[in-house]
């Protein structure tokens, strides 16, 4: 039943682009759903993406504009005038608008707002861009359907026959009092079985009603959206007004980013990319990272160099380098994870920050006896019982270290407002690469003048 | 205006249980929103828990099961009659009530299912226990508004008063056929503002009607209820005959689900954990990867130990060894990561296979090149233009090379059927740093065997 993008599909639609056959594409590209003309029109060329974009008319435009990946929106939005960019937002949700002229100079969102016709829209449009992107005031928009505790079914619904115009999807209806506070949830089922000289008042729902303020977080919104299973929530400011309405699907493209930048901060790939990106483009998002990994590598060869002579006489040393540096970065990494996890999902902090690092060593030590135990018998039979015994106090060390490090590091970038996701990836690696080889031989220097 | 919980509440509602003043639960526990209470619960002893939990009514009951952690709920399901069982779920939603149930044993399901008062309700829920989990058929629910497409308004309006009762959440109305074929969708502000005779034909939207079938995956409705921003979709069987409606939070639900075991395997974590969980059972949890990398490490040691003349000849090709394994590990997690994201994004394979590894080939070939010529400079300060040299062409070949397999490993898990995201995890970053030891030491007695 959906459309299903194709080569072929593609290739037509270039011939008849060349060819100016304009009816074809009205009716086999308009045809479609705004999502998938904007999935077409980014498959497209940028000189023909725009020649289909101009056939349709101001609201489908405006919506395929919200629709396209980010650089082909940009590229779109350049070839258009301030008019025609007014007349395309003015048929936009007011939040998908804000976001759209968020992303221009002062001077040219002044003079997009002042080529409005709907002046109601442009004011809601510029109270939306006074608020932080990454707040409850950046991810909600101006439309809703508010009714007033006093008023009767049948004043309601006729408010709401008008309201209705401009919400594009009907799900809660407000309560407020007459000074717009917001005082509960009227159920459209409710609506739909009332007499039509009841009062608001009786119908309303003023128990549990879960509001958020403008200056909350996203992580917030999308927190208290998803506990209480909501598919919109109210909006309100500091003196508890109704300001506006965050629908769900705004929530979950909030989730899904999120959830790609913790994937990709903890893969080390710094900037989000499609997989249809230029290889230039691939090349440069993920250099920061190796780079951070090359120079943990150089520090690494230092450490090593400090104890040549330890790997002149106990060659041996050198075999489980690589065993010591990726236990800790798996152990580190595990920890970090788990904390990074814990603080996306706003657990409370009962136990406290030293809590949580003493539960990690207690669950680094408990790991680390264990694989140590087992790495002692097979060192002794690789080299020796004095390798064997190195490599076990070393291992249980610096997995131990890493528990601590995981842990704790996190938490430190939290403290420091830095997303803690940042501690999951390579970074995290490569320090615990670093130390753990300063940690393995100086053990080792130490065990073999011991046993000398 | 939402609920906090403190530790002190949970004082005195401990102390209240003990003098069985349940008046005071009644009033300070049962007023707040359902999943508040199941929070409440969840950080009570069982035994606690139970006491509260009882004193609740069966609709309330039901919806706090849901709400629970899901040891919390087993415990608390343990203590309950199929009577007591059969009451709670008949509240909930018919999807919410099956996937209680499919965690029983058939026998313990046909008992309660024979418990159920309402024979509809049950019949509802037989029938979605047929369906996978991980389907849509297994997602969905059976309570939706339905309307037919030769009824005038006011017939519709009466038919979905009767259905509203059934219905948590009024999103969509879906209008059928006579023979129950999916045709349309009816808004509900279409509704609001038609007039008593009209019929549902003149009003409904047939164009670009989204459905999922009920044997499409989990994953298929989330790209679907993503991609076109919808807050319900109807699900057809083979016939287009409406079956059910999956709801926006269903899938929000999945979505963060599939996002923490994402970023989970991606870390080494194997089972996902809460982090109040105790220490035995985060030890446990974290182990499997562990012993998979102390495998990894031990098989490196073998390899080193096979070239343990070259390091006795050229003590500095062991400075670099954590060098080559870091950076093999970042570049095959990098490119695994990216493939795992677009398998997940349902990204069309236009290239094909062969294609997004020549890429990954190419990518891998041009930040190959630029680390080695950094290296070659740092190397040949370190120990000589022959140890740069060698440091720095294995360099390039193991970031080739992990480059290849961080794409070529998760499209392999995904042609059967298995997880890709296995392989942005310590399971890849363990097999390049075996790879990366031995082409580093190949390398490195090939070029001094010609340098001598």
């Amino acid at each position: 039943m959906q459309f299903k993008i194709t080569k072929e599909f593609i290739e037509i639609l270039n011939s008849k682009i060349e060819e100016k056959d304009n009816q074809w594409i009205l009716e086999n590209v308009f045809e479609l759903h705004h999502a998938d003309i904007a999935d077409v029109l980014d498959e497209l060329s940028t000189e023909n993406a725009k020649y289909v974009y101009y056939l349709g008319g101001d609201e489908v435009q405006g919506d395929i504009l919200m629709d396209l990946q980010e650089e082909n929106r940009e590229s779109l939005i350049d070839t258009l005038s301030t008019k025609e960019i007014a007349d395309q937002i003015e048929n936009l949700d007011s939040d998908d608008a804000a976001d759209i002229l968020g992303e221009f100079s002062e001077d040219k969102i002044q003079e997009v707002i002042s080529q409005m016709d709907d002046d109601e829209a442009a004011e809601d449009i510029v109270d939306l861009l006074n608020y932080d992107e990454d707040t409850a005031g950046g991810l909600m928009q101006k439309e809703f359907l508010v009714v007033q505790l006093n008023w009767p079914v049948n004043k309601a619904i006729m408010q709401l026959r008008k309201q209705a115009e401009d919400v594009e999807r009907v799900m809660n209806i407000f309560v407020v009092d007459e000074g717009e506070h917001l005082l509960g949830v009227l159920s459209l089922k409710r609506l739909l079985i009332a007499n039509s000289s009841t009062k608001i008042a009786e119908l309303y729902n003023s128990k549990n009603i879960i509001s958020v303020k403008t200056s909350d977080s996203s992580e917030q919104v999308s927190n208290v959206m998803e506990k209480y299973d909501l598919v919109s929530v109210p909006v309100v400011d500091y003196q508890n007004k109704l300001v506006g309405r965050i629908t769900i699907d705004d929530v979950v493209d909030y989730l899904k980013e999120e959830a790609d930048k913790d994937f990709q901060l903890a893969t080390g790939i710094s900037d989000p990319l499609k997989s249809d990106a230029g290889i230039w483009k691939i090349s440069k998002a993920r250099l920061p990272w190796l780079i951070i990994g090359l120079a943990g590598g150089i520090l690494g060869a230092q450490v090593i160099s400090g104890f040549e002579v330890s790997i002149f006489e106990h060659p041996e040393l050198a075999f489980f380098i690589p065993l010591i540096t990726a236990m800790g970065g798996n152990v580190g990494v595990q920890s970090s994870a788990i904390v990074v996890q814990s603080l996306a999902r706003g657990d409370q902090n009962m136990g406290g920050i030293l809590g949580k690092i003493w539960k990690e060593t207690l669950v680094g030590m408990l790991n680390g006896i264990l694989l140590s135990l087992i790495i002692l018998g097979i060192g002794t039979a690789f080299g020796g019982f004095d390798i064997g015994l190195v490599v076990s106090t070393s291992l249980f060390t610096v997995i131990v270290v890493a528990a601590i490090f995981g842990t704790f590091i996190p938490l430190l970038l939290n403290k420091y407002k830095i997303d803690p996701a940042l501690a999951t990836g390579p970074f995290i690696t490569t320090l615990n690469d670093v130390v753990g080889l300063f940690i393995y031989f100086s053990i080792g220097l130490f065990i073999f003048s011991l046993l000398k």
